[in-house]
This record gives C-alpha cells, structure tokens and sequence, in this order.
C-alpha cells in the first residue's frame, strides 16, 4: 500500500502533490470536527505526514498550507514555467495561489501606477479627511492619472464618478459592495456627482437570461446599492436597457466608441471570436461611454469635457483601458481610474467570490445562522492541522480568508492589527478568528437589510429617473 | 450521442447549419491532411455526415460547398460569385451587362419570388385599385411572402410598412424616390401605418463623416421624403441617433437581434473582417429591429406581433434576410418585402445611380437647365452611331438610359408604348427620345421642389416626433 502510494505519488508534479497534500489535510480536520474513530484519524494523519514528506522530497521545500510550489510548477514539456500568471479578465480570475493574484505584477502587466503613500497622503491633504481603510490597507491599490483628478481638484475644477454593477442575479453578496463602499467615500469627501452603470443589456448578451429578467434584476440591485446611503441629489443610477432609450446623448458617445474600436482590438482585449454574437462584440462601446459627460446631459448641462474617475475591481480595467484609447480620437478627456484587489471566495483567493455558488460568497441576504454556518465550514483557514502545530507555529493570515475578510470590514486598525499579532503568534486559534469575522459580519448584513427595506419603489425611482443633480455646470 | 447532437442541431437555424457542415468538412481535411489515425477520421466523417442530414432536411437542400441555403445566400463573398454573376449588396452594385442586374437570376440567388400576374391581380382585387406602374412595369419585381400579407389583410389582420435611407449627403437625386413614391403609394391603397428609418448613425460608421453631419443630412433628407406626399398623421420618420436615444423598445429589439447573430454570420452576409469596427458589425441589428412592432410602442401601443412589409431596392435585402432569420428566436413574426431594381446611373444600367458622382445623377434640387444638360449630355443612348443606320436598324430600347427613366417616371402606358415602338424601329431619334425625358423630369422635379418649399421645420419635428398614429391596436 505505502509502496504503491509512493510510486503513484513519484509520478506527480509538484503541483499535484501540493493539493494532495492540501486534500489529506482538510480530510484530517474534518475527521477530528466529525470526532470520527481513533484508528481512522490515526491512518488519515499518517497518511498526511507520508504525503509531506514526498512533497519535501520532490521539491525541496517543507509544505506550508496556501502556499503552492509556485516557482517550480513544471508544465507538460517537462520545462520550468518561470512565472505562473494569473488570469485576469472581466469574466475570469484565476491564480494558483492561495494568498490571492499577485497584485504587483498585475499592475505591471496592465501598465497602471500603485497607490503609494505619496498618493494616499495627497487625498487626505486634498479632501482634509482621513483616507478610507481600503485605502489604508492597500485594498485600492492602483490607479490611473489619480494625480490628474487632483490637479484638478485643487484647481477647483470639477470632476465626476462612474462606477457600475453587472446584474446577474438578484442577491448581491458583500464583495460587491467593496466598490460601492469605496465610491460612497469618494462622493463624500471630494462633494462630486455620481453615475451608477448597471449593465443589464451586458447580462442579457452573456447569460441564458430573458431580457425581463435581466432588467428585473437592474432594479433589485439598485435597491441594495441604493442601501449603501447615496444621496439622491447627487447620484444618478441607470439600466442600460431603459437609459439607452432615453438619452441621445448616451447612444451618440457609444457609435462614436463603436467606430473608433475594431473586430481585431475587442479579440485582442476580451478574447472574443468569431462564434460570438455582435452584440457582445460591440458591448464595450456601452461601457465606455458613460467615462464622457455627454452622455449624461441633463446632468452636466451638455458639458462636453468634464473629468470622469471611475473607482472599480481591477477585472474591469480591459474596458477602460480600451475607453483611455479612443477617448483622444473622439475629442474626450481619457477616464482616470481607481482598482481595488478582488474580494475573495470563501474557500480562498484563488478566485472570487461568485454570486454563481452559493457557499462561496454571503449574500446581502443572508441570515445570522447562515453566515454563521458558511464561515465555520467554508472560510478557508491559514491555521494549522493541530491545535498543537498552530500554538507552536502560529496561523498564516497571508492565507487566511476570515483574516482577510476582516481587513475589507473591521474598520477598527488596532484591533486588525492586534488579530493578526496574536493569529500568526498561535495565541489565536481559527475559530476564534472566525468568531470574530462572524460577529463583525451579522450586524453588518443585518443593518443592510434594514436599510434596504426602506429602499421603495418609489425611491428607486427617483435614483434613476435622468435629471439634474445637486451641482452647476 | 447521435440523439444528443440532432436535439442541438434542431434548435439551429439553416445558415448555423450550414456553417457546422463547412466547419466540419474542414475538420474532416485537416485531420486527412495531418495524417490523423483512422478511427479519428472516420469519427470526423460520421459527424459529418449526419450534419449534412440535418441540413438537407431543414432547408430541403443537398449542402453545397459555398452554396448557403438559398433564404440566406453569401453575396459579398467573392469565393461563391461565378465570374459573370451581378455583385448586388448594400454598398455596391456591379454588373457587366449594359441591360443592368439579370434580375431573374438574382431571385434564384436570394431564394426570393417573383411578382407575377397572379399576385399582381390578387393585390388590384384586395384594394380595388389599379396596380401602381412600378408593378405593371416589374419595377417592384420580387417578394418575400407578400401572399402571407394579403391573407392578413383579406382577413381584416393589421400590417405596417417599414422603409429607409441612409443619408449619406444632402442631395438626394430622383432614383432615391421610388421606394417612397412606391411605399406611398401601398399606405394609400392599404391604409396602414408607415415608419420610415433615416440610418444616420450608420452613415457616420461607413463614411469620413461626423455625427453631426450625418444627423443634418438625416434631417434635410426627411424634408424630401415628406414632400412626397405622406400623410403626417399615418407616418412616424425617425433618425437612429435621434430615436435609439427614446424608445427603449427599440434598443431592446436591438439587443435581442445582436444576443442571436454571431460575426461568422454577418462576415458571411456582409463581408465584414476583423478589421471593420464593431459599428459597423453590429449595425445590421438596428436596421433589423424597425421590422418588430414592439420597437414603436407608441403606434401599436405595445402590440408585438403586427406583420411588417418592407418595400426596398434589392440590394437591402441581406438584412432582411437576416431578420428573417432571427426573428423566430426572439418570438417575432418574419417581416415580408417587396424589392424592386436599381435606378440606373445616367451613364448605364451596369451601376446605379450615385449621389457621390454628380454627373450619373439628376438631383432633386437641379435647375431646368441642369437637368436638359445632364440629360443630353451624360444619358447612355441605345441609339445607332448615324442617323442613317438608326433610321434602318432602330434604336435599342434595352439599354437605352433615357427609355428607362421613362419606364419609372413616365406614368402613361400608351404614351410608353408608342415610344418604345417609335425608337426601337428608328422612327424616333435618340434625341427626341431624350427630349421627351427631359419635358417628362423637368417638371416632375420642379413640382418636388415647390413642396419640399413647403415642409418647415415644424413639420419635419411633427414627422419625426414618436407619437400615436391614426391607427387603432
């Protein structure tokens, strides 16, 4: 048996080895959780350490849970692939490693600039508050011309907010709040109009959904953004399927997109094929063109030239990329941007959270019980295999998925920073830190829900009925 | 797995069909190509095969390699045009025969109908009125189920007629008429609604053009179609730029024809490349979408089911072909049409006529004496080279450009009659032929030009305002 184990396991990659590693460990817990027989535990742990030590064997290195062997992946030729990149597109995100997408490379990829202290203290002298923990905590990490919107700022000159949600479902969960959160802040300190882009025509195109539906969902999810506490006076938040029917301006910027971009630009920025509808195909132009003030004249009095800064999750950064390109050939100021890392699933970040599985997200409708329950048994765990390993070698919150769901929502600095000291030191046990994430969740999910019921019919109206906001252009 | 792949292939329409057979077919060579092992090809073979089965028994056609089924025939790809074949598509019309376009052989291309008596008849029966000149002459001379139409309105069901322009410049010249003399003409006797598309939007897309302009000529060229005569309160004229940006029906429509046509398609109908930009590759969905009464619910007060008939010249017909197409996906009834032939440039039927040539147009806003040059000048004669011959030999009425502007615009049958007699024995010279042209457009176009005095600006916003007709639904 140990023989044949050995032999199987000679034949696999690092890689592979890895997640049998992984696997056996999870097993082991869930067998002590389920306080299985002795015997059985007793087999599963030795099965555990036999696996170790092959790891060990083949690549040199102790294995250390949420930590692939990144750097010796071999692929199928047999060569060394020096860097694994992370698959980063606005459908896909995808890394081998549990700590998450290398957020440092991505921003060298994508040609953007970090959000440096440098930057963050220019916002906080600029707007005279202190900058937001998602700024703090390198959770809006990079950026496009910040600098330029501050210029400008200071110049007195204004500038406007776009950012957007693809309504694929009706219930949102907390990661989607991240950019609405963040753009909340932004509206509030820098006093600036808003425009919410939700891109029900986009979801109509890619899923099996009827357009009713589709547009059902738009309004649903106006509610739970609306809940967030944006101020009808100075936000503007529209379907594409209604606004497109109601606003020239809008359909002119989206045709002048749509001339300046080529089968072959889209192929190359969204991997589209031949096989793809056309309405896929022309898509992007429909979320370009609210980065151009035309397109809300009734909000920006036909103003033509006003900066556009456009806060969203890294993954919808191929758009505005391609809106940065065109914007100089059709006579618009390019869109300065802010990117906030992915929120992670649950079972870690190697992927994000995905209103598509259940038990990889908490919805903004879940109940206490149910949060509750997701977090003990799906939130990844930086912890050890034995309370004896974790007190002696402590926790991995590089890993950890309750650590870091608490660096998006417990705003409280000393208290994250205390967490983290006593979770790596093994003085705090995972479930301890998941109580902790489970308490700071509740009454957040709780009060949304509250907030929520207020958001009627009549309130989502006003939102996204076009017209003046609270400011002169 | 048989079962599996004809439950999939039922649900797709013949052209999907026929592109499978043509994707497979080059499986199929490429495996033999490669060298591939037998029972890969022979597995590659069997699927094809059986697509080929599926193809012959949902068009009723034997698949032929280059040859789609016949309601969806590939025009701009020169790989399926014989060498002596007409090129007709929504750009361009070519042929080497000084006769113009063989148009019995275009109806086999496209897999339309012919106009015949019998329909002809049945259409003077159902109005009670004398067949309009353009159909007792074949200058509307092939349909796409105008007998469906007829069944409606025989029993007292509702249809709509749908027809267009492309503003590409101010002027517009007298072959750009017959649609609407046509399409006036069949509001009169059938007393339906109208809803005339200007495409603005793809005039900016096609042409070194701004949006500006393109929506100036939209307006300007409005003003020449109202003053032909139609009746304010049964017609609704309306610019893309201006109408996507009020009816979100419209962009519905829109989207739903771009979610069910892929670029594979419209590259096969419209010979676009990767390198068109994705206006112009998604366009035809927004010259599709007037076909569908739910994209002007404020005429069928929402209805979603009225049949549509769409008079056109032929070299429209692509689109058509693919609403024709989708429109069962989406739940919509196929619009029907009525094509007639190209006007014939002055200089000879082998073009039609072009508003960017100048010399192979009468415009409508040329003088007296411009038209009599022009006339005299430019106009192809099917005349002898001397008089003596012509005398001996006569003239040939075939390719005689004069003869044919008479056959559109001359509406005296007799009179017709007589001339084509007197020219083709010789009694009649090439230059009294071309006098009587010039008596016959002198005050047709002078007559054009005193309404079109009349149509202020009121009453192009009147036209062009989405409001109810006088119709009831």
């Amino acid at each position: 048996m140990a023989d044949s184990l050995n032999c199987d396991l000679n034949s696999l990659s690092p890689l592979q080895l890895f997640e049998r590693v992984t696997e056996q460990g999870e097993k082991v817990r869930a067998l002590k959780a389920g306080k299985a027989p002795k015997d059985e535990i007793d087999a599963a742990v030795r099965m555990l350490l036999s696996l170790k030590l092959s790891y060990k064997t083949t690549t040199g290195q102790d294995y250390q849970a949420g930590l692939p062997p990144k750097d010796l992946v071999l692929i199928n030729n047999g060569t060394t692939k020096e860097e694994d990149e992370d698959l980063v597109d606005p459908w896909n995100v995808q890394t081998s490693s549990a700590k998450g997408v290398d957020y440092d490379k991505l921003i060298v990829r994508f040609g953007s600039s970090k959000i440096d202290t440098d930057l963050i203290n220019r916002i906080e002298r600029a707007t005279g508050q202190k900058p937001h923990h998602f700024l703090r905590r390198g959770i809006f990490f990079s950026h496009r011309d910040m600098d330029q919107v501050l210029d400008a700022y200071e110049n007195k000159k204004p500038f406007y907010l776009y950012t957007g949600r693809g309504p694929s479902s009706q219930a949102m969960h907390v990661g989607h709040l991240i950019p609405f959160l963040f753009t909340k802040w932004l509206q509030e300190v820098f006093d600036v109009p808003l425009v919410i882009q939700l891109t029900d025509d986009e979801k109509y195109l890619w899923k099996d959904m009827t357009i009713e539906k589709a547009h059902e969902y738009a309004r649903e999810n106006a509610k739970d953004i609306i809940a967030c506490g944006f101020d009808v006076n100075k936000t503007f938040i529209f379907s594409d399927l209604d606004y497109l029917g109601t606003s020239a301006g809008f359909y002119k910027n989206i045709v002048k997109v749509q001339k300046h971009v080529t089968f072959n630009q889209v192929k190359g920025i969204f991997g589209f094929t031949d096989s793809d509808c056309i309405g896929k195909i022309s898509f992007p132009a429909i979320q370009a063109a609210p980065s151009f003030s035309s397109s809300f004249p009734q909000i920006f009095n036909g103003k033509e030239n006003i900066q556009c800064l456009i806060p969203c999750a890294i993954d919808q950064d191929p758009y505005f990329r391609m809106t940065r390109d065109v914007a100089p050939r059709i006579g618009q100021p390019k869109p300065a941007l802010l990117h906030s890392v992915f929120f992670p699933a649950l079972q870690g970040a190697q992927t994000k959270m995905s209103a598509s599985d259940p038990n990889s997200s908490i919805f903004l409708t879940d109940t206490p019980k149910q949060i509750k329950t997701k977090i003990n048994k799906h939130a990844f765990s930086g912890g050890r295999d034995t309370i004896e390993e974790h007190r002696r070698y402590g926790g991995n919150c590089d890993v950890d998925v309750s650590f870091m769901y608490l660096t998006f929502f417990l705003e409280d600095d000393d208290r994250l920073e205390q967490l983290k000291q006593a979770y790596t030191s093994g003085e705090l046990l995972t479930g301890e830190l998941k109580k902790v994430l489970i308490e700071t969740m509740q009454p957040l999910v709780a009060a949304h829900q509250e907030r929520r019921k207020q958001v009627t019919d009549e309130i989502v109206k006003q939102f996204m009925t076009p017209r003046k906001l609270a400011f002169e252009f």
